[in-house]
């Protein structure tokens, strides 16, 4: 049992706030990570200049929507729990598919997309090269997401929500961080729990700072994989990371890829297995356990088999390519519970 | 042996004409073709509105590059040929997706995108519902497809040829007639061998008589599914269909999904099994089918050599969803010979 129960009478369960992207998702060898000096795993902000040279230089793709917190929110909805997504796109093509699948999904969609002038830097993209060891290297190039505005975030839906999920990535539009911080302090008041992701280590590094303070002061709820935590705490241990985050936070989901998750919650780690899975493509798998995770404890179900589910999400989502499920996460949880 | 060689000394194998698409791809089931009134299997040609309708009505979809002949080059670029294509896209997202992919897929393509108030009806998408039995069943909405300018037809480039490859469906564009009757004119006086796809079945209805033309005038190589063969001839006898064509062209190769084809050439009816595949979405399996035969052909390989060539490359992309190889058919072919 955790001492954190979900918040009850709300009419949404999950509001995500991140960034709105399509990914542009093919298949390379490890030589062409190395020729464009790219960092296996990692998530890089890229400038224009940098996104067309990789796109010239990249095979035949596929054209896919994702988005962080975005797949976390289809995620959710894929469970049958109630979902919406807040986040910026373009008044372009891409803007219209990434809007068009996240709402065909079943996630609440309703951020203004950014017209006129303003909207040339285009919805966001995100290059995704896969590796034959299905390992996923992705280069950002952020166009409007990076322009939240407060008018975005609607204190209502918010107020109506069990839990507010947003992204670290969130920390790389300088502009957005007012937005978020007024979107935590309605999620406060509403006794709406707030959860966050610490998104990608390199993301860690650049936001360390902001990121402790939030963990510490605001988050109820911390996702991190092993590289994130200990990024976080500066430390190569991850019992050491683990045993400081169960001061800050609540509800701690720590995952280790093959090896499962790890929830530090109310003095307790509860240990839960990945799920096997054919591994294809791991972009996604840590949104997607986030979604599981946050269906079952939004449904009042205990941290293990909250982790469970999240377990469930990750190895369908790691099976096939893209970072969305193709097969109704409910209707696989029937099966697996 | 075929009666038919290729021209030799050419520096490029085939040049493909048709409509740059860009496909829209998702899984339905057969209640959402009855809902929307589609004819299953078929290419129907929708307008704005409908497309609309449809697409907002769709699941969560991929966009991925697609187009007949577009499709057929790719497959000849993959075979290790010399492919190049001709087609219109608007200077939008979905046209840069456009001519990357065919680009980077080794296919020259230097057709001018559309630009200023004429872009506004956008690259030509094709909304795709694959069926659970793995048909395809497609709405094109043609945009700024259905476009292409004399000045778009490089008469050097149709002459350097070896084989230059229509699709029916431009012939729903009727001001490209005018400009495919010219770049025709163009591939006889130099010699180029003129190869053309009926394209589907209602295409052929709504063409049947300029399709009879020329094919009796023109036409050197032709491919046809069987529906596509007895509507051209308004025969319900494939046999009396594959009769009567042998009256008109050099070769036609007649396509029969598992049955393989049948290839009527120089009085012999040379007839070549289907690759087995594991059936996923048959989309794309003519357009690769012509691009195995050209592969072969226009190298010097037997007409049964060819025609293997063709059931390879149908049986790789009806293996997967999206009509274009996702594995170099060169090396398929090496391992298969």
């Amino acid at each position: 049992m955790t001492s954190l129960p979900p918040p009850v009478g709300r009419s949404l369960d999950v509001v995500c706030i991140g960034m709105a992207i399509v990914d542009v998702l093919t298949h390379t060898d490890d030589a062409f990570l190395d020729h464009h000096a790219m960092v296996k795993g990692a998530m890089d902000l890229i400038d224009t200049e940098r996104a067309l040279r990789i796109y010239d230089a990249m095979p035949p793709a596929i054209e896919i929507s994702g988005g962080s917190a975005a797949n976390t929110a289809v995620g959710v909805a894929s469970f049958g729990r109630r979902a919406a997504f807040i986040g910026k796109v373009a008044d372009d093509d891409l803007g219209a598919v990434f809007a068009h699948d996240i709402r065909a999904a079943g996630v609440a969609y309703a951020t203004d997309a950014v017209t006129g002038a303003a909207a040339a830097a285009g919805t966001a993209r995100c290059l995704i090269l896969v590796t034959p060891d299905a390992q996923r290297t992705m280069n950002t190039h952020l166009g409007v997401a990076a322009s939240l505005q407060a008018s975005d975030v609607d204190a209502d839906l918010i107020a109506s929500a069990s839990v507010l999920y947003i992204e670290g990535y969130l920390w790389d539009d300088p502009g957005a961080i007012g937005v978020i911080r007024t979107a935590i302090d309605t999620a406060r008041a509403a006794g709406t729990r707030v959860a966050f992701s610490l998104s990608d280590g390199f993301c860690v590094d650049r936001h360390r700072q902001e990121f402790l303070r939030l963990v510490a002061a605001d988050v109820d709820i911390l996702f991190a994989n092993e590289v994130e935590i200990c990024s976080l705490y500066e430390t190569s241990e991850f019992a050491s990371a683990a045993a400081q985050v169960s001061d800050h936070v609540a509800i701690a989901c720590l995952t280790r890829s093959e090896q499962g998750s790890v929830v530090v919650a109310g003095g307790e780690r509860i240990v839960v297995p990945a799920v096997p899975a054919e591994l294809v493509d791991t972009t996604g798998a840590g949104d997607l356990y986030a979604a599981g995770f946050l269906s079952g404890w939004s449904s009042g179900l205990s941290i293990e088999d909250a982790a469970r589910m999240g377990s469930l999400a990750a190895g369908e989502v790691i099976s096939h390519l893209g970072a969305r499920p193709q097969s109704p996460l409910s209707d696989l949880w029937r099966v697996h519970r």
